[in-house]
């Protein structure tokens, strides 16, 4: 159904060009005074027209908060109630996709699953419903910095060049010099470079978000399927374009002995109890060990590409349908605060 | 929590080295008549002791039925409780496990969630559990059956000798040349002698399982947080040593183009609608389109080898331990049956 | 939390007198369309200043859609996001309610959970979010009708006039005559009168509700833990003011003989299997036998009274309170739709 | 389905006459050492054969518990589970139960539901199910001691003879006088003698139960769905038998005013914050306020009687049936420990 969380739960609404998008986070602790700049500036981060690499449309994305949270900003301990208008859903005409399924998107599997949809930018299957995710997300985040908790995510690789299993190499066998997820400008530049050349082109790349949280304490997730693991790979996967998830030295941990990949306990008066190294990902039997938890997620190219493609009408006969308008040219830029949120509320819905 | 699915809910019980381990599960249709010796096959392939890859722990594994089952072996719709008993769980002394923390096991986490734990082989994060959602999965894997959907996994990978994402490919490419996964004698043999090798030297090796679902019809899945292939996710990941899991074309979608990966709808009138290719892996939108679904599960190898390594003891101090006993050199070669039983409790959720 | 049902889950959100109230309407089924004219007049009946005997606060409960249904108000299969907008809610000097806490009201109960409430209009524990479960309710009856099944609930007891008891011995001894559930004019004269003595007086009388549902198939309703009335039962009772439910004969079946109440079981063609009388209320073991289902809810009444009450003030010491503005001399009137609404939805999840 | 509670989750399974019933408690907290003395007393009030009252049906049901516990009798937070084996469940002859619909009882209703049932007994619709339920209250009962909150139960009335409504009123009035719930041993014998009269006559009766909870804390419950006393309602109806649930003033409070039932608040330093009175029976908005808790729940006569009955056969066509052997005169001796059980299994999911 549309909920993520048991304690922390949040459920969330809306079509992309429908009068608003929204959700309810409840669970939320009371008395956590809200600092609505900080979340804004979260919020754009996911905004289409942040920067050069994304689509241009324009969608301010201000959620207008409607219960839970008193004149000063205080959580009361009930149910947040939040929406998000829809500024930009007038005046296109949607007949032609309508009649049409896209390749590779959701529009043949909710018609074959309700027997109708809405056509318009994709209706529920859009990824417009991230920003829901964002908004609790950076309230989920805000809380857990009080407790110590940092998350920080960013993207590891577009198209061929990708860094982020080097990322996670260099996470397990270095826990201790890196507190927030960085890559070198090198790399950083060939990506961009990499989009660049795809926008160019109007065609899209995948790519991949590697996300560092920090300051969990041990103890934290649950036997058998409520894994910390398992929950966050729950929530990752729920990314619209993602197609793979991997935790600690990840899919790379399938083709080493276990010899070589031991992490050995250690204890000092600061530190307390830690290990040598962290193939682990800071997660042992589902539990986390206190150690920094990292994974990557792995998003497709968007479908939504600018040339013109062969697919089916709602008859069943052959047809071309060319995307127009704002293209992303690598979904998965967008998606890199997606990630941090959705890390939050699975860590925090432990945690409240 | 112990328990998985939400319409078809398996609860599960039981530590390693206990009086039992066991489950309830409710929600199964009623008036489906079980083929017991079907399932008990399906539960051997789980067990000690089936080949020479494999632990050499002796234990029998048959489940009692207590619930559910009429005499003639049909489903009441009740809740289906059973156990199996721990044979194997006598005389042996585990005063050395109880003082100290085996490394990437999960000895030190439910020590730091529970302030207590059971030192016995594991207790309850030990892979064992892993026997109750094979008796689970055969039930579903049975009723599915006659709703025509089949699921096939096989051991795609183990250390240095990785088939996995050969077989991803080769799915999204040719998804109607193969209702059954397979790899190649070649391929099978390299992996066999590299897992033998792990076991000559005490060592062990991380593995990867293919899984192949076919027959399942479009419109299956949930959006927005309980798509298909995040409710697979969950589900896999919770199998002891998971580290990734990627659907489709996997993690390599993340370094493509969206032109290359386009699944071009088709219709005929045998096949209904279908894609000519499948890099979406039978998914869109997070829910089926009635094309083969497929996936991969990376396992580490487990840490328990017949070495001496460093540790801590529960009072901080460094000690040595050296693993006695069985040894199972690749726990992926187990976890085959394993991926195919919550494969079917995934699916069979969403159909019950 | 604020959610009810499982697969039609109803999650909601509001203070009395923040922005809005609202919530989200998750697993209605895809196709349906809705009637908003009936839905507004379902409303209607819940608001203030409906009739003489309710409390005059005007608030227009006009609820907004924000997704889930399409132009045409049909309903895509995603979730229904709504809003009500609170118009009534400026202007008001709340601060001695901070200050104190009113004797049977929920601000000390709130003050103790929370650590901080929202003292205007008693925020989340209003009556006002019945408003919600109208409006989600209201769907589900217009989707249950299609299916046959019909809903009527009436006032049938206030003050020292209660019909109620009555009413559950007339349906399960006529379970054929009856299929809108009546009082008498007389009774329904003297209930009236005592709700308008009670108002003039300042006062407020508590009341019950009859609700009766015609048409649900045999087979509806889960052992063991959420037979149909136990979830009618937790349904009924997170009603404002609800002290007591009782369903068949009710709690006059613990006064009678075994033998007095056998539901002798008959058939003929045209009915089917049926019983000649009803002392069951329609729910044999938890589950639906076919036979109309009803229930009794009672109400005690407001503690809001037009009265200068002894209480306590945050500090612990004594004060006096006097309750100023809107009078609901039986809050049991307003009820009346909220039961008929839970229903809708208690029963519509298990046939969704 | 079979399951009760959030975080404290019982999840039950078993067939009266099949080979076992048992059940999963996930969440119980870890390091708690278990008395099962204790336990098994408590078992044992529920036993057929424990007074002239009730069946004569022996069982003994000793539970096996299977894990969750460790060797010296302590939680280990892991998932108890445990199975009560059925000895009493051979050479009977239930062809004819196979065959015809017992009046009032589930036969009818699980077939419709299910297309198949188990007629020994019963099966999954009789109240031995509720034996399951009293070992997991009873571990649940000795955690909230250790908190300070204590549950008693009382059969407050049987057939004509009830005091149920007298208590209620007590309670209401004196809540400090009161610290476990009794009746006056002049109604006790009436009580008595009623039974002992219906079981000569070969009848059944009805009966209340009365139940006091103290030392819970304020500020358990919450908003607006999972009220204190909408679980306790939900629990209470699941026992077999349940008509009816009423707590604090309970039904009468619908034929009040409320000037005369106000709770007003008091502080002294020993007590803290109290309230005069308790006609909220000590749930506030659907949270505890700190005082004692109580309620009523009303059950049903039995339908099995010694008598020869009208009814149905599988082909609809009119018969006779004559229930044979053991004989319950009043079900609601056997399920005073069965209320307390599910009462402190609700208050307990709150603590956990």
């Amino acid at each position: 159904m549309n909920t993520l969380g048991t304690k922390l739960r949040v459920t969330t609404f809306g079509e992309s060009h429908g009068p608003a998008i929204g959700g309810v986070i409840d669970g939320f602790p009371s008395g956590f005074k809200i600092d609505f700049d900080s979340l804004l500036q979260e919020v754009a981060k996911r905004s289409p027209g942040s920067s050069l690499l994304v689509t241009q449309r324009k969608e301010p994305d201000i959620p207008e908060f409607l219960s839970g949270i008193n004149e000063e900003g205080i959580t009361l301990g009930t149910p947040i109630g939040f929406i998000i208008r829809n500024t930009d859903n007038r005046g296109k005409d949607y007949s032609e996709l309508a009649e049409k399924f896209r390749s590779n998107h959701a529009d043949y599997t909710y018609e074959a699953k309700y027997g109708i949809r809405d056509p318009k930018g994709g209706g529920r299957s859009s990824a417009r419903e991230t920003a829901n995710w964002v908004v609790a997300g950076a309230l989920a985040q805000q809380w857990l910095k009080e407790k110590g908790v940092e998350i920080s995510s960013i993207l590891s690789g577009a198209g061929k060049v990708s860094y982020s299993s080097v990322l996670l190499q260099e996470l397990s066998e270095k826990p201790f010099s890196i507190s927030d997820v960085k890559i070198p400008d090198k790399i950083k530049d060939e990506i961009e470079n990499e989009i660049l050349n795809a926008k160019n082109q109007g065609d899209s790349l995948g790519g991949s978000i590697t996300c560092l949280i920090t300051g969990v304490k041990p103890g934290i997730g649950d036997p058998v399927f409520d894994k910390l693991h398992s929950r966050l790979a729950q929530a990752m996967m729920s990314i619209n374009a993602a197609k793979g998830f991997e935790y600690g030295l990840g899919i790379k941990a399938s083709t080493v002995k276990g010899s070589e990949v031991l992490d050995t306990f250690r204890y000092d008066e600061i530190k307390g109890i830690y290990t040598e190294t962290n193939y682990s990902g800071g997660i042992q039997g589902g539990i986390s060990n206190g150690m920094p938890i990292f994974f990557n997620v792995a998003l497709k190219p968007t479908p939504t590409i600018m040339r013109e493609v062969e697919t089916l009408n709602k008859n069943n006969g052959r047809t071309t349908l060319t995307m127009k308008g704002r293209h992303d040219p690598c979904v998965a830029v967008r998606a890199v605060p997606v990630v941090k949120a959705l890390a939050a509320l699975v860590i925090a819905d432990f945690l409240v």
